[in-house]
């Protein structure tokens, strides 16, 4: 049983038959009937009309399109040490934007305060002979499976308002943050003063299609370009859009995020004392020994090792309190 | 009946079964077995093992990573006035590069030819005050459906290698235009001298995932980095790496190619004197009125207009003869 | 004797003194008094206070970062097909605009008309597939040595504002464009539609120093931290304004235009037949065999081969009627 | 009396002079006689012929061709977190690479270890996620005042070539350091593996001339473009040769190092335990109460605060015993 990825899981078959459904004739790029249906879907979920939805084939593209909407090249965007921006995307925030600077912020659980983001603003000399910081980026759920509530986004968007920066949430595991607060996505994004987000899907049953929403809808007119010119208009968008639609029918992400977190919270409670981080969404990060660990894989459990003394577990929109009861069970006997 | 792009066809029902498949558990991004098994399948088809291939989900991102494999910043990059990557891709060349200037050389049909090519890389100055061509870009089969045999192929590179520029292909319509040489995919590729190929598949067929063919493997390597860089890492690489093999199996690809290019010829034969250019692959190029391009539509042909008394029809692996048969007696009867 | 390029030319006395004058202590970069007097100086010559004049190093930075104010890297740049922006400046605007489009445009002399800019820019789609056009430049005095009249810019500037195009104008050669024209720097700018000027210094007596004049002061704010981070904000900033300073007293960059100017007319007399274009500023363009160009040479005249059949000859602001004296006669003479 | 940047200081008497000399006809670009004196004059003082100059107008240009030279845009540039090119370039190393990452190390006195570069090269995954580092960058002398000797510099170049990483040092007060350390230039760069090197002489009584000094003179060739692309390639180069060359001449860059280095010397005396770090170039740092420093600066004494109770003071090449005296016995007296 396999717990290092949920971009090794499969795709939810309602996302399959939504491929098989639009295997029609339709335009080319984003002119089909679904493309054309996600902003008023998006709308609706966002309790907003003032909102543009461009689908893209990787959270990659999603973040780093936003931030090209949000910061020149000659600017910065301040984020967390630990981001997914920062260590995990060979450097597309720079390519995409030309050149901009990643600021890099502390904070517990890979989650920025006011404080900590302040921090680093203050020492910026807003002068010509540096980048001025022109938005921030948080992720929610982070890189380490905390959430950051309603409040906490709000207490950023007030930061990012009063210093004059652009708000981009991370989102590839938005779903998650989502059940895991109980918020409203609204409350989560925009009415906390977020201009745009990475609503991830593909970590939640998706195949390969990701939601780049924008509650600032200018910011679109020039991505749009933005998106072409980098090779992510695909020439059969309905694929895309047509996985995002079946995602939201019946709140089926919903349906997924609330499974994958069920699943962390039961070896969250095998693992007490073990936990590196309360456990508030689909990641478990484990205190092991190397020959713990080792128990773990000889019996049957695959897991990343993270840095030395710990382990990530990652739970599937697939897996069953059955399929992982075995291994709450394990941990709890180490 | 629509005749308007092959982007806007369905999917084969092939690629749907293979993507179905393909939905188990495995690792992600392109460690997986299907992507692991591209080489090897592409090596068959090519007649050599100096080969390395990469999914990406658009035509734009496989030729723009070729182009940046081959031409640095401050290079050019030779090509058709009317080529796709000048004319179709919002500067995706430009911003894969870095900058790369793109020379514009002329030629029937958007066709090179080694002389056109010459007298554009004639009038370069060679010196710092101008972007040194580094690469030659053809497309085959080219915007306007005409095809390179394997010797016109070979004769630009001999051209390429005597200038020292890097040699790639476009090959959107690969497929038809191996159907319509009677060619080997080596022929047309490698033994005359390309030295990467877009290998598209989306227009013949599949759903989002194109091949990039390296045929100096060296070029893969820092195009990892750079398609990771570009977004075009997808993270459930598998669900790309099965169209491919989908498509290759059985040769699926040249039925759908052999489909396509026999619709066209029999539009063509119906067409006669009204042809704009030979038609060799999908792509028919009429010269019509606007009141018998009226006529057509209101028979329920569906096509794009291609400049003042032109239309432009672009058959589909889909379309079967019974259904083209109505327009070709359309056209015949104008 | 030498006519091979205005660049060849030694430095005017009096920037020389400047240089020596401004040798005393002052802060760095610029915020030096000489720094800080630019803008009164230049709004003084041009008849406005909606100006901010930046120095910087070369005509290149020059103009490209005036591109780059005025176009995004998904858009374009209508320019003519013979331009220095185009042909000699090794895809600077490439590079400062990240991958701006330049459009290429007809036109007899090397200059636009609304008529071939027009052409240009409807045969573009304005869809997200191409770079959007952006911006307009035109180069005043142009390559072959043609001068704008104001009535000429300001129908391109109309033509910009209808088509919401900024308007850029590489003015390497602005002073002998408004010798040439007696137009006054106003009318051939800001009054005729002219957003951005590269106001050229270094072909007409200066050492390394030219000016980027916007007239949308705006445009300058971005454009401080795009001159640092391209290496163009000189740390010592004062020798390059007081260059600037040097040339406007006494208005002597009007006097050295004057006289290159001057000195080609000189020669045009004696050319007659031979000119390939007319003669409006301090090019002459000759049509000359290779027989009859070995002749001068032999004479002790130096310049450039043209392409087949032609030679420039280029005016400096040192040399006098007497030295330009036998070289007209020996033209006459072939 | 000022002490707030050697930026500020006027330029040496024999710059200026070498100005006047040059101030002849000659070639543009770098064709000139200066600019083809600059590998052979340069070479004789680094004792090698392994070795390229290109002249550039800034420091940044400097550092920033060099770092383009080193790490492809996807690439990784290990260095100080209080560098130079980290804090005071506006991004530029950013802009010249096409986005390459900077990557942070500690480090006394901004200086560099193996092991603190270690450190961080050791964190890195060295997978297609990550920009893998390809070059590392010292200062030398650093922002600080601190100076490498050749072992330490030795070091550091044994690091990059097991690490296979391109090994640059920014030199803006490399003139100070060779002074400092008594190494020969040599003995300081290329012996000491340094690949390239940006030897500053306008901080030293330059005007605007900085050398960029390639030890692998491949690396030189792909530069000559960039820097034209850059807008670098001024067109009267020789005015800056000449500045390169006049420095150069009777040894007078140690001249000016050796006298600001003395003036530091005398600061530091005097200031004893004030210093924040050991005086070893031109720079002296003083812990000092706000009230002190009022009280030093009422006494006529310029300079940057530097931190909360820290001040900066630079000592410029024109700066006398007796003109710095008065400061030496104010900082005593405080």
């Amino acid at each position: 049983m396999r717990f290092f990825s949920d971009n090794a899981a499969p795709v939810h078959p309602a996302v399959l038959r939504a491929l098989a459904d639009a295997d029609r004739l339709d335009t080319a790029y984003d002119g089909d009937r679904w493309s054309k249906a996600l902003d008023a879907r998006f709308a609706a979920l966002f309790e907003t009309e003032s909102l543009r939805v461009l689908w893209v084939p990787s959270g990659t593209a999603a973040n780093c399109l936003a931030l090209a909407a949000l910061c020149p090249p000659h600017g910065a965007v301040l984020c967390h040490r630990d981001s997914h921006i920062q260590n995990d995307e060979c450097g597309a925030p720079e390519f995409f934007t030309h050149g901009a600077k990643l600021l890099l912020a502390e904070g517990a659980g890979a989650k920025l305060t006011p404080e900590s983001a302040a921090a680093v603003l203050d020492l910026q000399r807003y002068d010509v002979h540096q980048q001025r910081p022109h938005a921030l980026s948080i992720t929610n759920a982070t890189e380490y499976g905390r959430v950051y509530a309603p409040a906490e986004v709000a207490a950023l968007g007030s930061l990012a308002a009063a210093r004059g920066l652009g708000f981009h949430m991370d989102g590839a595991r938005f779903a998650n943050a989502v059940v895991s607060t109980g918020a409203s996505p609204a409350d989560l994004t925009w009415r906390a003063g977020v201009d745009a987000l990475s609503f991830g899907f593909v970590k939640n049953g998706g195949m390969n299609a990701e939601a780049l929403v924008f509650f600032r809808p200018e910011l679109a007119e020039e991505t749009l370009f933005r998106r072409k010119r980098a090779g992510h208009l695909l020439s059969k968008g309905r694929y895309l859009a047509a996985q995002l639609l079946a995602m939201l029918d019946g709140d089926l992400w919903r349906d997924c995020a609330r499974a994958s977190n069920a699943g962390a919270a039961l070896l969250a409670e095998a693992a007490g004392e073990r936990l590196v981080h309360p456990v508030e969404a689909n990641e478990v990060f484990l205190r092991v020994t190397p020959a713990e660990a080792a128990r773990l894989r000889s019996l049957g459990f695959d897991f990343y090792d993270w840095g030395p003394g710990e382990a990530r577990l990652v739970i599937s929109w697939d897996q069953r309190a059955e399929d992982i009861r075995p291994l709450a069970e394990a941990i709890a006997a180490l």
